[in-house]
């Protein structure tokens, strides 16, 4: 008898009917003799006609107006779903952010999480209640209603699942799981049964977006079982879990991510002294873009080349940008290229193991596959390249690392979408 | 420099161009001096939508999460209201219920105010804001969100009122005030500067329906003037308040109230005798029917006649209910007739003139009009006709006391519908 906390997505409860399914679900863990908490998004639309009316007023509404607006989404969603669950035989409580309470600090729009006071939902458990409260809300010390920012959803799921110490956070979407890569790309991508924290993290942050990484940081700090699944699927999804000792070996690698919407800067024979990376970034950062890979390699002559790259929607900013400014810096010429993609391999096992960089750059030679950057992390390696191989070089890496074959499959039938 | 209320019905916030209508007239009112607490309805349409979503679901939904559901309707309207306001200059704060405090009984669907918590509303308007607040909602002792039940936010207004000791309570709705009858059946109808609480409560349960009756009765338990006036027009309305002592004299007859949905059912030879009228209205009760006028004559030879009339909707089934109770009450029979209609007049003056009865009698006779029941109370003398005299009967009682005419009336012209 587990205590579990369900996440649904805008998708998933996008109608009448997909409530009523979704309430199917939590009637299946009900009477397996389960707690349930669950949380919910919006109806899938409802966010964007809210903040259409929004926007019909000001271009920039006030913050504190605009979140309690948006919080009636959610408000909507918890009463047809209690409604729909108590129609069905569960008894079931819905609760706003509010009346939780989820405490937040009071930055509106993207408020973060302080403290889950979990008495009342502990109460109605205890009465064999179904708690479903309102995702992506809270309220600050003053009792005004705040937002997370899209995607909190599943952030209040796993504060939830924290503070009630839930067996496992179950975050339901309209995906299977997390794959080895994007199956639309590779159809031989196999599902995960289970990835760490860490390893979701890179992936997500890489472009397999499945989670959003805040929930993921939040499951790592307090050690939430996270497992992420589809609503209208019936496989066992993929466990999102600390590095489980037990096992033997684990994979050199879980999967690939990659991006294909980047960007390249690269600002030639800069002086190489303290603080020239900071006088190239500074102004970058001041123009509200956001740097992904930086890299720069060893100089020599007192002069060296300076990398980073960025979405490539902010190519023409950047390059200006940093135009501006190579004049102050002593730099020679600046240079850039916004057709590059970003293909990443992921894995905690390549801690303890050699060889992963060199088989990888291997594989891409082996396809004619040049190689633009490259940027390493304990559990990643990324390689910039030519967009137009991205497809190429994902395909030869997940075949030359063999991932879609996986010594602890289950006798479970693959889903690949 | 004084304190308003002002409250905004459903029509007047239907949409983004009405609700920056309804930012002006506050606006307004700001630009005078005045401090501005405003109770806002759903716009028009959305509680009609957020029902049909539950009864998707289920035809008689949980109470409780209906009020959860139905709630989100005017949070959405006090947040795009505060943008317009803030948006064209003026400061302001949304409150739901909930966070005013406004604090109910638990009986969902139909709550009643219990207290209203002015503290956060009065630091508001200290600040110079202009404050929110949804109508029609609150929540009780354990944080349960409430509804007060349908047209629940000209409530709230009054509450409101009450609890700051707001100078006046201004309505606003798609109605230039309260008139003499109703200016489609009688184009002569005028409005009334002025009406009393009591004179308000005879008419709007009558059917000249303006206010919700349940917000009469509070503003004049707690004493708060209440202004109906058009969000449209540029008139003042009609003030609702006490009877001012000041005048010289009040005119005999304010209004003509007037239904035509009614029926009416007559049990025959009914014995005379105590616990009879509880026998036949006991059971109509059960069934949930509304009794409007009870009319016993006096009885002759130990029998007599009781007639009462109910909805027109409601006159079958009060029909069969009746004539199951007949043996056991030994009555000699039932009759009814579905196409009557009632004439009501109305006016506290008639506490103090005689001869209104004879008057308006005569008034009908001329007119060839049979009355077939009459029923009087303090302020208000009605008259049961057959239903195709309504109009003629209505015209010919406004011309008889020349309704049409005020020597009260100011320089501001007339505006009829």
């Amino acid at each position: 008898m587990g205590l579990y906390v369900l996440k649904f997505g805008g998708t998933s409860v996008g109608s009448i009917d997909r409530i009523k399914h979704v309430a199917q679900l939590i009637g299946e863990q009900r009477d397996g003799g389960h707690d349930v908490v669950v949380a919910v998004s919006a109806m899938s639309g409802e966010t964007d006609r809210l903040l259409g009316l929004a926007k019909a007023i000001d271009a920039a509404p006030p913050p504190r107006e605009l979140d309690v607006l948006l919080a009636t989404g959610e408000q909507v969603t918890i009463a047809l779903l209690a409604m729909t669950l108590e129609t069905m035989g569960y008894a079931a409580r819905s609760y706003t952010g509010a009346q939780v309470t989820i405490r937040t600090d009071g930055v509106h729009g993207k408020a973060r999480i302080l403290a889950v006071d979990e008495r009342r939902i502990r109460a109605d458990l205890e009465l064999g209640r179904v708690v479903v409260v309102a995702g992506f809300q809270g309220v600050d010390a003053a009792h005004n209603i705040t937002t997370l920012g899209r995607g909190g959803s599943d952030t209040t799921a796993v504060a939830l699942a924290a503070a009630m110490k839930a067996d496992e956070c179950k975050v339901f979407t309209d995906v299977d799981g997390v794959f080895t890569t994007d199956p639309r790309m590779v159809p031989e991508a196999r599902r995960l049964q289970r990835v760490t924290f860490e390893e979701m993290l890179e992936m997500a942050s890489l472009g397999a977006k499945v989670l959003q990484i805040r929930s993921v940081e939040f499951a790592s700090k307090f050690g939430v079982p996270l497992r992420v699944l589809s609503t209208f699927g019936s496989n066992g999804g993929t466990l999102i879990a600390p590095e489980d000792g037990q096992e033997m070996e684990t994979p050199l690698i879980s999967g690939i991510a990659f991006n294909r919407d980047e960007a390249k800067i690269t600002v030639l024979g800069v002086q190489d002294r303290p603080g020239i990376a900071s006088s190239i970034l500074e102004p970058v950062a001041a123009a509200n873009i956001e740097v992904d890979m930086i890299v720069q390699n060893a100089g020599r002559d007192g002069s060296t080349d300076f990398t980073f790259t960025v979405h490539r929607s902010d190519f023409g900013k950047a390059m200006q940008v940093v135009e501006a400014v190579r004049g102050a810096i002593g730099a020679q010429q600046v240079i850039g290229d916004n057709r590059i993609a970003k293909i990443s391999l992921v894995g905690v096992g390549m801690r303890s193991h050699a060889g992963i960089a060199s088989k990888m750059f291997r594989a891409l030679a082996i396809e004619g596959i040049n190689i633009l950057m490259i940027s390493t992390s304990e559990i990643k390696i990324s390689a910039v390249v030519d967009e137009k191989y991205l497809e190429l070089g994902v395909r030869s890496l997940h075949s030359a690392f063999a991932l879609e074959q996986d010594s602890n499959l289950s006798d479970e039938s693959l889903q690949v979408n």
